[in-house]
């Protein structure tokens, strides 16, 4: 702004002045003295007044090999390659601390615009996300009173819908395979089931069960022999909500190890509704929290701030949504 | 080259001072005003030069979202970003065409390197890829005959270990569930199984199926379903080796629908070695086609061929290797 009042001519004719294009050589000359007198950097300069396109679009995630993230990418891949951006992608560490430094890097300019799903969220964080000099676009929690887009789903409400299935389906012990609890999915989840299980309609019995040490197959069927191991024969939960699809699948080894079946004795959902449980054999009943859907969602509101003229604090929630499939269906299961 | 002789500076001078990274307002006017001179544009210059270093490499493949391209995706990332750099991913499309289209557009300067995974090569497409402007890795068919470098495997004698290993078990009866035959996957897997069954030691029975009509479970499911509908107890198969992981679990599903077992009844392996197949229940014996290795050797070539001064021209041939697990192991298997 000051460079072209500097210059005197339009902010049009600065960005390609400095950009090498289009500008005629004695305007590119009157733009960079004007710079160099402000003592700016031409680089510097085109940040600043955001007219350098890139066409990219970075994601941001914890883990760019976990199944939901690889949706969330083929979603917003999807959305965005027609409208001509590139996605980078970029891994967020695990720590706030780190995805503050990861924002902070917006500031080089590579891109027009980030797609943000942290694994925790503080208020320094939320602040250099406003303070962002492209626009982010979170997958996570609502922020839209903090002005930034924001998508995000309920785990929490997920976890409930499956509790009312399995009571629904008569089942009297239920049992909560959770991951660790210092997560935000842990937490969550944690939350949600606490809550269900303290509800009026909540008319069964509530089994407790150790967090298991990640959300991986290895720790489900570990936490869930030692709960096996512990429990008498009437004990017995009749029923295992897991925290994820791959805790599920372990939980559905660890029973079958015992020659129990899947569903008649116990009945195992999952959440994410990812393929690897759509193909396991049983079939695995599923908590989709749209995946897909988050993607392009936060993609669609990258493309109205990058292209046109929205304002930030927009918020849409997506999900949760059931699906019941062989692991609590009865005559579904395991052979 | 040429602005930096017209202008009297070296090459490094010239190439700050067209991107505003730390030469003096004196150095900047010289070079810019030689640039005029010689009618480029800057920005065109500093790709000519191939002085402007964006810190990216794309990868390109057929579907971003297939588990073979995640770990090849996740394995790149994490060899390029202790060198600084980011990871933009791109589809290629289904043709030659458009991937040539793809590696025509590196022209516009966005990326220092590209990791090319194609469905299919042709003659324009080798050209293409060696006259682009910046390196080209490919991962797919060995191109180092001309001058490009490249990571390959070998899935035509993966299907020959499998072949071997259930004739080492015992198998008297083999089916090959393979899918489209006009890919590149379907015709290398066909010719390995081809030259299996030709081979001196192959002492057992070749059951003939037709193709499924895609490398996916239902596809699986269908053509194994049709296969076992078309043949009497005493000529069905007792092996069935699969061209992919998808395929193997169709197959299972279907085996299991008629009551039989696996491995006791119908042994069955896969190919790729996924996290799905790893597990599944029963987990699949499947050939490894080492994605990981495979990505990991790609971002390794690129990192010298942009940081050092390797010449291209290399070839590093990977796996392939068979893991063995239930779905053939003796005494592991489907309950």
């Amino acid at each position: 702004m000051q460079v072209a009042q500097r210059a005197g001519v339009s902010l049009a004719s600065t960005s390609r002045a400095l950009h090498g294009t289009g500008a005629s050589p004695a305007m590119v000359e009157r733009v960079r003295a004007a710079a160099t007198e402000l003592g700016y950097s031409p680089d510097a300069i085109g940040r600043s007044l955001r007219l350098k396109k890139t066409f990219q679009v970075a994601f941001a995630v914890a883990d760019i090999g976990n199944p939901v993230y690889v949706e969330m990418m083929t979603a917003i891949h999807e959305v965005l390659a027609p409208h001509g951006y590139r996605v980078v992608v970029m891994t967020t560490g695990d720590t706030t601390r780190s995805t503050v430094e990861l924002v902070r890097s917006l500031s080089s300019g590579f891109v027009d615009a980030m797609i943000l799903s942290p694994l925790r969220t503080d208020d320094e964080l939320v602040e250099e996300i406003r303070e962002a000099p492209v626009p982010v676009v979170v997958i996570g929690r609502t922020l839209a009173d903090r002005g930034i887009d924001s998508v995000s789903t309920d785990s929490a409400g997920g976890i409930g819908e499956a509790v009312r299935h399995l009571l629904g389906l008569g089942r009297r012990r239920i049992a909560f395979l959770n991951g660790p609890l210092d997560t935000t999915p842990g937490e969550a989840r944690q939350r949600g089931f606490d809550a269900a299980t303290r509800a009026a309609d909540f008319d069964a019995e509530r089994v407790e069960v150790a967090p298991a040490l990640d959300f991986t197959v290895a720790a489900g069927l570990a936490t869930t022999r030692a709960l096996l191991d512990a429990t008498d024969d009437d004990a017995r939960p009749d029923a295992i909500v897991a925290a994820n699809d791959l805790l599920a699948i372990g939980a559905i080894r660890a029973v079958r190890e015992r020659g129990l079946s899947v569903p008649e004795d116990v009945a195992v959902t999952g959440m994410d509704d990812t393929e690897i449980g759509r193909v396991f054999q049983p079939s695995l009943t599923s908590v989709s929290l749209g995946s897909t859907e988050r993607g392009r969602v936060a993609a669609q509101l990258v493309v109205d701030l990058v292209d046109g003229d929205a304002e930030p604090g927009r918020h849409t929630a997506v999900g949760p949504r059931l699906v019941v499939r062989e692991s609590t269906a009865p005559g579904g299961g395991s052979r």
